[in-house]
């Protein structure tokens, strides 16, 4: 007797998410599906799949998921679903000087599973500056500095917003990124990276800070990598809040 | 006190890998490195990292790795430290009935830890051919068929050579696929991919079933994705040797 | 005095466009732009582009890139302006003998240039399935067949549908590729690739064969590319109109 | 009567380069192979080209592209047959103070035709570092600055090295980039870089200059991209040798 997932990938839908300010965002999700079976008088075609999956996705929010795995689960008498949904999401920001506004992506995932309970995680990537300590320290003018990104995943007890997160994660690094800054806008974040100097372990610290604040985060864990411009290859670092002392960090 | 993971990734290096055959195969690892670190009175500058990993990476094969990790971990006073080279991998394959070879391209990875023990874990991506069971009988002539992936990683107890991984898989599918087919060789793999049909969990199934055969294999995982040629979407199944009762599969 | 090209590269921002059936769709595009400048006496910051096409990209659709690029390139002075979106695009498929509805997705890419003259082009990438002809003749039963892919380019003379384009591109394969297939259509398209075998060169042909029946195309090159399910690589097939005879392909 | 391409795409294979130190780089190839037949009386099973390919690729180098592509098309009994190789190239660096080695990776392609003469093309893609001058010139500290990529592709009339198109390109940023850096070098870059503000813009024309000195080159095109630290897109510029004056840039 063999436990076993089967399922489905790379399948493209449309889907819409409800945004914090209480619109209607549509996006488009690459969906992953499995299913734990044991194997043993029945085959699955895996086929069955695709038609359920197809009455949810034309209209999706997170709210949904512990729904549509346990119908998954149900249809196909299984141990258990899981699913992941990976799409693109827009914030409109607003420059820090001059205010002008500008969209920014980031990348987001919705991962659930029926069992034990089907309490969804889930992921943002958020770019971000990091402007070198060391660099900074030893130099007599100016500091190595780059794009990075941080991939935040969390396990919340309650509901929590994309929107919290992201800009949760937005204020812990040397500075913010923009799609679009004026002059003054320009000086401003050259400014800001050179006066907060951060390893990518410090950002790793500053967002794993922020998160311990939250009472509704069960579990987390933070991914930083930075693309440094003076390397070809990315500094990283990673924290699982399992690993953390119930004193501080 | 937090513990965190610091490191380097996307680090491109040549390497030399040892084959079956007594030979040195020269080919590219991009190396990703991790240390485990309580943060406290040092602050680690990850450059110190790189210069240690250059003594290794020009001459480097598999049996270095537990040294490695335990000189990484040391020299950075670390807790910990990961290592992974993923890196393509050639051997070469004769045609079934013409004998003609041709060199095929294997994705391969190996990973160690020095905690708690630097048992490294290997995994190799082999392609191959599978041909729909539900197709095949229910169509009057011809079966929906297209190329596979499967993705096998193992934690072994003693040596294993990739050839023997990569050997195993390429003879768990409809049919092995090549580089190079003259027309016998082509009549062949196709009469024999619709003489074998094999859903993707299908192909897990033997995986398995071949793998529990080995007893220097501690743990591992089969993962198979099917580019579907009537979808858009792959067909995907995944068998975790740990999920596997005593008894068989 | 140079001719220089200066824009920016994978801005990502939602889209609308305006389907066959009237309504509007939402996407997700990938936005390059380029102008030509003449160095000399200016250099062009080149955050100064990004406003204008903030105006453009929150609703936009084919016909206004004639305006946006008159206006870019007025704006900055520059000898030319180009511009590209790429996004995914969404189709609702009936399935072959059930009926059955679901939504497949297509890449699809618009590129205009302000000089000569703003007439834009649309690329579509189709999937589809290809029987290979060869393997059919020599084999008693069976052929192998895999996933291919087209990618068509026009530049029209006149106003173009997507839908036209990719529905005239899903009847010039082996079989049509679908998101969701009961078992009466398993069999069908396993049965209807089976009796239409191509080449990747033949897919190639017929598409340019049905391209030549259309008076709106002005010019137009065909791309095929067949991830064959008995190898690694791809075969690959293209045909450019303007290599084409006035008599007939 | 059609011209088509046919071919092979995403071929993996091993190959050696011979280096300008003298030794033999081992390295690894994408191949991509195209032939222009007329359509006709014959019918080119596309298996047919990869023996060709197979006696060559086991060692291969620059010089014999030309014998390659006439054999390919003799073989076929094409109008013309076109080859790329896609593949990374290793040079050893020395840090700019301590002179601690590291190795750099450059990604290179190699591309010829047999038409109208087999004139290989070269590319090369060198990353570098680019720091923006309206960033300092607005900033009272500080500057932003980034990981950028040149690609720089040349039609040479006599043999050039790689090495040579790298090593050019290195000097025309704001900085270069290592893989390895002591403290006292991680200063000297940071402070070149700051001391040499560049645009993409700049960039571009600086390679641009460099060229125009060299004889030996009949065509080229420069294109740098810029992972701006301050966006989530890139900055971008390109130049066309054939879009510039006989006098100067």
């Amino acid at each position: 007797m063999t436990l076993q997932a089967v399922g489905i990938h790379q399948l493209s839908r449309p889907i819409s998410i409800r945004t914090k300010e209480g619109t209607i965002q549509q996006s488009i999700a690459t969906v992953d599906l499995h299913v734990h079976m044991v194997h043993g008088d029945k085959d699955s075609c895996i086929e069955q799949i695709i038609p359920l999956l197809g009455t949810y996705t034309e209209d999706l929010h997170v709210g949904i998921l512990p729904t549509l795995l346990r119908e998954v689960k149900q249809q196909l008498q299984a141990e258990e679903a899981r699913m992941s949904f990976t799409f693109p999401y827009f914030i409109q920001k607003v420059a820090p000087v001059s205010g002008t506004t500008s969209i920014m992506e980031y990348q987001c995932r919705i991962t659930g599973s029926s069992e034990p309970n089907p309490s969804p995680r889930l992921s943002v990537t958020v770019p971000l500056t990091t402007l070198c300590p060391c660099s900074k320290e030893i130099s007599e003018f100016g500091a190595h500095n780059q794009r990075a990104q941080v991939t935040l995943t969390v396990q919340p007890s309650g509901f929590i917003w994309l929107e919290d997160l992201i800009r949760l994660i937005e204020q812990c690094g040397s500075c913010e990124v923009y799609a679009l800054l004026k002059r003054p806008d320009e000086k401003f974040v050259t400014e800001k990276a050179y006066n907060t100097p951060m390893f990518v372990e410090d950002v790793a610290r500053k967002v794993t800070m922020e998160l311990r604040k939250r009472k509704e985060i069960d579990w987390f864990s933070v991914e930083v990598e930075s693309f440094e411009s003076i390397h070809k290859h990315s500094a990283y670092a990673y924290i699982d809040s399992k690993d953390l002392d119930s004193s501080c960090c």
